[in-house]
């Protein structure tokens, strides 16, 4: 491990997935600046965990951006009219959020630019992905492409790089590098519709897919269930 | 002009730019949704004036998304620490906001895939630029191709353009092709650190260029000056 004190900015959600993406940042020696986004999703609860997950794993500064999306709708995270489905479905779910992470992409973008950092680390997953399009690694290089033409550092010279140590990983396998970096994933929330404490329901693909990983890792799942 | 009747997403800020990219938008036979986006720039000013646009330009629909983006700062548009210019200077300038076109067209994607549209409508210029990397062409094409991995209709086929009209023209063309398609740009409020009232300086970069424009085009200038 070479002994880089580069910036980073690490986009943090406080579920599962982005806690560890936060731990293999640190590990890689980065000073990570924490990314939360309140883009009016009905989880919130994940917005605490991911304070709790910062604090804990010692990123250099958390900070919350909010977006207000101004009603555009259309998706089950953020349309308190449609239901989260607890049951699979094929195609892409009705949980999808039109764009989401091109904007959280965007902003994290934003905050590099700014703080002269030139990684940005982001937990998609092409495996496990609930069949989200903008988890891809296609979608991923794409941007890489677009944040060199957008900024003036690109344009300058500096060479962006997304970090997206996740996108190969079975949920499993993401659980088992996680505890190894230190994860203590009881702070974490992954449920689509958790309680205003982070209780989990344990029923949605989120819940779903998380309890699978913890199974197929032969590791105690922590998750405080409702 | 062929009768299409499809949604498209249009941009606008409330300067002298977005409103003749709406009103070209229109023109096209496009149903207008206009979207205004306070990032926290200085002249909030421009939000009222893409108030007054919308209606006048009888757009279908006008939306204003916030984003708090938590002071990551950077810029003398977003800074109030930050002085604006008021002589022009060489490279890219300090009102530049850190990925800025990327977040604005973000948000326009997320509505656009809600509301089923395919078409965005953007008013970036690589003429009368100020130098922002964020409106050059390639920067343009390659949004494009990312909205086309980035989203769940894309994934499915869909084909998004990003249409930017005035990229290939001077400020006088702009003004010109306005002018005929009967926008009042009295409305209009470009200047980098206008008054509430949305008086314009006169000073700024952004009202230098303005100024000549109207001078070029041989029409006077409607601007209200502080």
């Amino acid at each position: 491990m070479k002994p880089v004190k580069r910036p980073a900015v690490v986009l943090l959600s406080g579920g599962l997935d982005s806690a560890t993406v936060l731990a293999i940042a640190r590990g890689q020696q980065f000073t990570t600046l924490a990314l939360s986004v309140n883009y009016g999703q009905r989880h919130r609860a994940e917005l605490d965990a991911a304070q709790r997950v910062a604090t804990a794993l010692g990123a250099h500064e958390h900070r919350i951006m909010s977006v207000d999306l101004a009603g555009i709708g259309g998706s089950a995270l953020t349309d308190e009219r449609l239901a989260v489905p607890e049951s699979p479905s094929s195609g892409i779910p009705i949980t999808y959020v039109p764009a989401r992470n091109t904007l959280l992409l965007a902003l994290a973008l934003g905050w590099a630019e700014a703080a002269g950092a030139v990684d940005i680390f982001v937990g998609v997953n092409a495996i496990d992905y609930s069949g989200y399009p903008d988890c891809r690694p296609q979608f991923i290089a794409a941007f890489e492409s677009l944040a060199q033409l957008a900024t003036k550092a690109g344009a300058e010279g500096t060479r962006y790089k997304i970090h997206a140590p996740l996108i190969h990983l079975s949920k499993a396998e993401i659980i088992r590098t996680g505890s190894e970096l230190g994860v203590d994933y009881a702070m974490t929330v992954s449920c689509y519709q958790a309680s205003a404490e982070g209780l989990a329901c344990g029923r949605c693909d989120s819940c779903r897919l998380r309890a699978l990983g913890f199974a197929e890792a032969g590791i105690p799942d922590p998750t405080r269930y409702a």
